[in-house]
């Protein structure tokens, strides 16, 4: 009986969450044209992750980032994506997500609810080697897709290389080796003609 | 350097299943007025998984059947998607399926390749209880697409419901309250008049 309703408090969260099918992002597919929507970026990292585990400082448990990475962007559902070189949006991100996360998270039954709570907390927090980890995936598969897209994402928006260079400097302390390569790509890509220097 | 060239053929895995963004599934996305690609499904299952977890009818280890249903279906990039009530298609499928494996798990390294191999064999083979519960939710999510879009799905395939029973009883391995909720949406689906008897 206790299962029951579980399962129908469970059913209800997993059926409101499927609008993240409809949240666009700032980048493109790497081979359709046409925005990338969160749902599928959210499972393109949890393969990042999977991939690139070899990759981190630190030694983590890979398992714990790749739930952290399948819920990252839940709160999108209410809050939208907010495009990372937005920093208007992004004074008010913090707030949105917040009130997002109490709302969905609690459609879950409660206990459960809290667990999956706490996991986007630590994401979001950034603190622990799972997260800073988390965080890096998610940074490198955007300017990855960037560049791959021949910086579509970052001209449409006009973003520059400092500004792709400060925004994913912050990778490094998840991944000196991620953090290596995509200075690398914004170097290719500033030496073809895609992005602005 | 031999990081370094496990990352080039890590990135070169990553972009290449980037393609499973445009393969489309039968079912309809429950909130979008679309079908339903390959990746997004993927993050879906993966997170139905960690929600529905207490439901499988064996102890698992869910880490596996997370990482299991986030590349079950990436040999669909060479493959497509083969709808599960096409007999005709089903039949060539396994080795259209296989020869695709070989191929893109094939762009990785090579011991971690074998890893994802495995990981995808095991899926397939449906004997563990993870690839058994990893199954259930696979097919429990696209019955619970077709319910949420008012049998759109079945109804544009000429699919009534002894064969969604047929199809899906497959469930009760990996649990048994997932295929009694899969009974009870066919026979409200029946009773609302969007699923054919």
């Amino acid at each position: 009986m206790a299962q029951n309703a579980n399962l129908e408090a469970q059913i209800a969260f997993l059926v409101e969450v499927d609008k993240l099918k409809s949240v666009l992002r700032r980048n493109y597919a790497i081979h359709a044209d046409r925005r990338e929507n969160s749902a599928e970026h959210s499972w393109h990292v949890a393969l990042f992750a999977m991939v690139l585990a070899e990759h981190s400082n630190e030694l983590v448990d890979i398992n714990r980032v790749v739930r952290m990475l399948v819920v990252h962007d839940i709160v999108e559902v209410d809050a939208g994506d907010t495009f990372i070189y937005d920093d208007a949006q992004r004074e008010s991100q913090v707030f949105r997500e917040e009130r997002a996360a109490d709302r969905l998270f609690g459609l879950l039954p409660e206990k459960q609810g809290e667990l999956f709570r706490d996991l986007w907390d630590e994401f979001e927090a950034a603190a622990t080697p799972e997260a800073k980890f988390a965080k890096a995936i998610d940074r490198f598969a955007a300017a990855l897709h960037n560049y791959e897209t021949h910086g579509r994402g970052w001209s449409e928006n006009g973003i520059k290389r400092n500004r792709v260079l400060a925004v994913n400097e912050y990778v490094r302390h998840g991944s000196a080796t991620l953090w290596d390569k995509i200075q690398s790509l914004v170097h290719s890509a500033v030496k073809e003609g895609f992005l602005q220097s």
